[in-house]
């Protein structure tokens, strides 16, 4: 399978951002061609299906400017480094952006969102035995937050009224655990 | 809810590549306040999961240079321009990457797969009654396609080893579907 790998011949940094941090690379294709890759270098994220003891989900309204609508979205952030202990971010995103801790955290795995054009990682979490700390928002977050049955949230998902991937995988791997 | 909405400024493009197109604008924040936000300009992609009269899905094997891992991932393209239909895009990318065409074609729903930062949507296809025509790889497309039971692919979705969101969702989507 080594025949499908393209190997870096240099790489150029073309836009250093507050947010974004885009590389231009030259490569050469299996093949042994030379072609050119764009991408995206990111720290990493994490994403958290917060469920209470009524079988609620926590979820958030959230404006996105790239894509102009606020959107229903789980609890997610950055990892501050690429070395910060996912579940270390996971217990701070929750509680930043919800006032929720968490009891119990179970892993659910990582995806790439996009792995054409980004190295970003999101690693899943269920948070259960939800308990209320203290809300701490950025200072250009603007976040509401509800709560919604999960079996709500699941019809949701599967109607297509879910636009946020995290929080489509989320609810369908957590609908995988709370069967069991 | 109007109250989460960020206005625009002004917007700059601050890079245009070959794949990628960055920009970075100045809006004003809910609470009047100013900030910048940066992110990526895409015309949108699609994606299937082709299945066949056995129960198997069509599958590839690609090395994504970002995360400099060899991915299984379902067949996926991007949209030729905003205005073209997915599910042509959708027909086009299924031959060209495995050279079935799909006789019943499912739409699934769209997805954002990173709202904080490109305005990229994936439309999701479900392809049954497939039939064998021309594949025809992009010169610097190396893909191995490879057939696998539904089932079987479920259980790496459900284990953890499909790393590919796109992948994750539409085997999770399919697997709803089916039990119908």
């Amino acid at each position: 399978m080594s025949k499908l790998i393209e190997k870096q011949l240099n790489s150029t940094s073309v836009f250093d951002g507050v947010l974004l941090h885009v590389k231009k690379d030259e490569i050469e294709l299996p093949n042994g061609r030379k072609s050119v890759r764009e991408y995206i270098k990111h720290p990493g994220a994490v994403c958290v299906i917060p469920i209470d003891g009524d079988g609620n989900v926590i979820i958030e309204r959230q404006y996105r400017y790239p894509v102009g609508e606020i959107l229903i979205e789980i609890p997610a952030g950055k990892l501050n480094s690429r070395e910060e202990d996912p579940e270390d971010a996971c217990r701070r995103e929750l509680r930043e952006e919800t006032g929720y801790v968490a009891g119990k955290l179970t892993y659910l795995g990582f995806f790439y969102p996009s792995p054409a054009y980004t190295d970003e990682r999101i690693y899943m979490y269920m948070a259960e035995e939800l308990s209320l700390g203290e809300r701490e928002l950025d200072d250009d977050e603007f976040i509401d937050v509800e709560r919604i049955p999960f079996e709500t949230l699941y019809g949701e998902v599967i109607a297509g009224n879910i636009r946020d991937i995290k929080t489509q995988a989320c609810v369908l791997r957590a609908k995988e655990l709370l069967k069991k």
